[in-house]
């Protein structure tokens, strides 16, 4: 568990100040219930959680800048919440403050089947957008697993299982409409597909986790719908099979939409869990999509490359009912972790190295469970080299929870030895903040201090989230 | 041409004295000599030259960092120049200074075929580096049209005709190596193929145009050489009918290449210029890659939905030769621009649009050079919105370069109105500071300069491009 410097003291009567004079403006829509503070403090990670002081549900952009406004006035903190479905205490109101839950902004606006793009408020989540561009042949691809919104997956840079193909996050977002710390309403960027006019502020904000202003609008890139779509399930007799035979399809240059790893552990827990009738050992899910003819030759230029790994069995899916049972195994992966112990919670750890390295990183990180007595299945999106695995402990033993701790800190520290990352796309939080600067270098952090001060300089959005800035030196 | 303020003196002695402590360190790889600071102080652009007060050729990243630590020291200007064919002003030495020639640092490092990722020195040119990578059935698909060095296609954040399929520089960038403004020196991510660690360095360092910090290396990402490649020659009777066309191909989800547009105009300048035998009228050139039985079927499914759009011509090339003729149509459309007036320049515009405007924004932008009576042939890179004119104007004829300007002012103030981008790929410069404000706004000017403030307080590297950072107040 990371050290926290202590929640400072707010100014005398700069919260009542601010929520009296957000309570006229807002009415109902501003709680102080402790059971809504609670639930605002906490997101699905096992860190402690800290409630904030109020929760607002704005419905407007000018909504947002006049609370945002009010608060840097008074030098009250204010941390934006999507779904609270981060995992690394994303929503912790580390120094109390406000909370905006922009549940309530979910509009979808203007859908161009032109330029592939919409817009949309922050409130909307990938389900939701996805239903409503099912009739205009376009869908959102970027899929991290839980149905988060569309702001918080701006703000931690999410990915997930297509990445491979489409990118994350940050390839997803043309431009956004966000409030600065003082209030002022920023457009990032023009809605064009591409610009070098001045620094890339959009991709500044992207990854940023509310700590430079809070996005009130995105305008999203779309894709076509494929019209036809084939998974494969392949299963080998060791990771190392698995991942050298991923390497060898993303190096033939065949543009998979996913490529998923499950290891061998992962495997027997979905089938103790939900009896697919899944061969086991360790797995791949590989699909294709796009035109009938060209999916086809890719999936059989895909078996021919997996026919050179030795599987233990591969079989193709074309149609929906098929696909589907294919993936439940994966959508299950989490649930079933969790079932092979009674009573235990998972917590899930991200890391993501150079692909070159991954089978490398899996084959240590299988020694560290073997090691610490963890039970960790392994998942990934090894086409990128990211993976997680879902540690199971029990939340009441505070030596099992060290012990992940352990795991957490070796993970992390080896993916940076194998030039990687702590983190592919949950974000720092202030989880991994005590890693940030082992990855990043004493220069990395110190421009991110000097940015979060140039925009935040009363450190007022989510504060204490990434890095904490009155550590550091300005330049000069 | 832009307004520019006085260039401001430097402190007394500041500039002897660097050089003092420079020349011992660099010996010939420093010098004043006229000549080189005059050939370093223009680019590409017919904007008013700035020879910087000496040239100096550093050899690796410590010299860089020794450099710039001293030139921080004495508030001397740091200019970085890669080739010089950059498009707005962006070497000119608008406040002195020294100019760091990059083109000593032309190593290319470590390939590896497994992560698709090379690491190379800012002064390496894309086609040397294409040249040592052919071997290993890998490329470096950013073609910019100039063979220009990768630390400037890096700093403009440059793209060109492959960008539709590939993505620009901000897609091919892994991580960087840059000196910071202090001389301290900072890796911008580490080498995994996605993060959500912390703020997006990479992506602020990408398009800053050597004002926030000078790049020493790259790790570049890379792409299998496709097995098979067949272009396609369209021509259509009205622009209309072209862009449309280009439209639907995008829209039907077809992975293309590449997809350039070269207007009436252009195709009969290049025709009286290289003699190929086109069609005249509105042109596409579209291109497919990838195995040969995708490519196939892609090309098939173009061909009709270009048959919907009245084409007055329509071939299909896939031997080298064939294709090498269709595209040299493209690579000549420069030269046989210039040469539709004897003794006249070319100045290249560049503006880009969301797609669903392109058609508008062409037929404006011809109306603009008839009410002008200029000649500027057009071609884009359509599947992006983006496009240039190549006006042709007479450098002795004073009226003509105001003229020439006017159609610069009415082309970024139309792309801006139609959603777009005032630099689609050519950067900001000092040629295009003016209308940085109106694409951005207030707030984001004012942004970009409390960023700019913040890395480089005393305002040596690059000053005067992309912002001014002195008109704008910080956040407070």
């Amino acid at each position: 568990m990371p050290a926290l410097s202590p929640r400072p003291a707010l100014e005398d009567n700069a919260l009542a100040t601010v929520l009296s004079a957000l309570k006229p403006m807002l009415g109902d829509r501003l709680s102080t219930s402790p059971a809504l503070r609670e639930q605002h403090g906490q997101d699905a990670s096992f860190l402690p959680p800290y409630p904030p002081d109020a929760v607002a549900f704005p419905e407007s952009a000018s909504e947002v800048a006049n609370i945002v406004a009010l608060c840097h006035d008074h030098g009250v903190p204010v941390i934006a919440f999507g779904t609270g479905t981060s995992c690394e205490g994303h929503v912790a109101a580390l120094c109390g403050g406000i909370c905006l839950d922009m549940s309530c902004m979910d509009t979808i606006g203007p859908v161009s089947t032109t330029d592939m793009t919409c817009v949309v408020q922050p409130g909307v989540t990938r389900k939701k957008l996805n239903a409503h561009l099912r009739d205009c042949g376009l869908f959102f691809p970027v899929d991290p697993g839980a149905d988060a919104s569309i702001g918080g997956m701006i703000s931690t840079r999410a990915s997930g299982t297509t990445a491979v193909r489409y990118g994350t996050m940050k390839d997803h977002v043309v431009s956004l409409d966000v409030i600065l710390a003082d209030g002022t309403h920023l457009r990032t960027s023009s809605s064009a597909r591409k610009s070098s006019a001045g620094y890339n502020l959009t991709q500044l904000l992207v990854g940023a986790e509310g700590t430079l202003g809070i996005i009130v609008s995105a305008t999203l890139r779309l894709h076509p719908i494929p019209e036809a779509v084939e998974t494969q399930l392949m299963t080998f007799s060791s990771h190392t099979d698995a991942i050298d035979c991923a390497i060898e399809i993303m190096s033939a240059g065949i543009p998979v939409a996913r490529i998923e790893y499950l290891d061998d552990v992962q495997v027997r827990a979905i089938e103790a869990h939900s009896d697919l009738g899944l061969t086991l050992g360790d797995t791949l899910i590989v699909e294709c999509s796009g035109d009938p003819g060209t999916v086809s030759r890719q999936t059989a230029w895909i078996a021919e490359i997996a026919a050179g790994h030795a599987p233990l069995h591969v079989e193709t899916a074309c149609r929906t009912e098929d696909r589907a049972r294919i993936w439940q195994a994966r959508h299950d992966a989490w649930w079933a972790a969790i079932a092979l112990r009674p009573g235990a919670k998972g917590i899930p750890t991200d890391s993501c190295v150079p692909v070159s390295r991954l089978a490398e990183a899996i084959a240590l990180a299988k020694q560290d469970c073997a090691e610490l007595d963890l039970t960790a299945p392994i998942c990934g999106h090894v086409g990128d080299g990211n993976f997680h695995l879902c540690v199971i402990f029990d939340p009441d033993a505070p030596s099992e929870r060290e012990k992940v701790d352990e795991l957490i800190r070796r993970l992390s520290r080896r993916a940076i030895a194998l030039g990687g990352t702590i983190t592919g796309e949950h974000g720092i939080g202030y989880g991994k903040r005590a890693y940030l600067a082992e990855e990043h270098g004493a220069a990395g952090v110190r421009v991110m201090a000097a940015i979060k001060r140039a925009l935040d300089p009363r450190n007022i959005l989510n504060p204490g989230k990434i890095i904490e800035v009155g550590e550091l030196p300005p330049f000069e």
